[in-house]
């Protein structure tokens, strides 16, 4: 039964679907209308074919600019640094950001092969050298990793009359002090702020 | 932007996987070559299209009569009745069994309206009727949906000279009694064979 095989495997070639996973999977779709199969076949080639990365600051885009880059109403001056497009709905969820972004496209991490060439550090250098950027936020994830990639854009930054800031750690609002790890805690305590 | 949001709705359909999952597998794929993408679009499509229930079994298939009604090496005159298409390959893979199916599209569920009408029970009647079955083995899951459903099958043939017969329950091998429930230890220990 080769259609319903096909489907599993390629199902089963997604992060975190598992063979059986893509079976059952494959199964639900069989006794849906057809109709639920091609939508999600149309999209899947829609998704392939339409969506490209702004030539700007690399977030996933259907238009030539991204919403973000082409809304006039973005303070253009500040940037914020991202690892993925995808940190962005998380960033714009907060409501609390009105500039712009740049999408570095991971993170340094040698031991997987990842340096500076493979994202696109060159390109926010190339942002900040033509000028009008005074602030670039560094909201790479709070790794190992994430933390290397902030340190390695301050220096890149450095000669540019540019502020070069780092999103703040510190106990998740809601958390408990009581579950918080000790890295976490200490980082909460050296970044104590009067009230 | 839409093509991402349109797939991660649609992935977001299947059993299992959430808004956050779904968006995960979206940007998974955006980042795989576009290749990927359209691969598990046409299996979709294939799927869609090509898959139906065999005419005889109900079992799923691309051809006119599924792979094991087609066999002629099966042999025709034991039924095994199983609640879902997919019940098929588990039996298969235990390589104990070279007889017939019958997928019976479900099971009585009187709270959930699945009565017999919904199920292919009228057909498996017509199967016995036609004549050349001496066994139909029920083999619907061992819940008590499944149970009440093996229960109408054995009243619905009984008026047919075939014998009717459940799979055993008992302690899965490899299992542990420690573990076990007290339902499959008592059914185990009913069920006790001569050694």
């Amino acid at each position: 039964m080769s259609a319903i095989e096909d489907l599993t495997a390629e199902l089963a070639r997604l992060p975190g679907i598992g063979r059986k996973t893509a079976m059952r999977l494959t199964y639900h779709l069989l006794k849906q209308p057809a109709e639920q199969s091609h939508r999600l076949a149309s999209a899947l080639v829609v998704l392939a074919e339409r969506v490209h990365p702004c030539p700007r600051c690399f977030n996933l885009t259907e238009a030539e600019l991204c919403s973000i880059c082409a809304d006039p109403r973005r303070d253009l001056s500040v940037i914020c640094a991202v690892e993925e497009a995808s940190d962005i709905g998380a960033i714009e969820r907060s409501g609390e950001y009105r500039g712009a972004y740049h999408v570095l496209g991971g993170r340094l991490s040698p031991l997987d092969g990842v340096t500076a060439s493979e994202l696109t550090v060159a390109q926010l250098h190339d942002r900040v050298a033509s000028g009008g950027v005074r602030e670039v936020i560094v909201a790479t994830n709070p790794s190992v990793e994430g933390e290397a990639t902030a340190v390695f854009l301050q220096q890149l930054l450095a000669g540019f009359s540019v502020r070069v800031t780092r999103i703040a750690r510190g106990l998740p609002v809601g958390g408990d002090l009581e579950y918080a790890d000790g890295v976490t805690i200490a980082q909460a305590l050296v970044a104590r702020r009067d009230m």
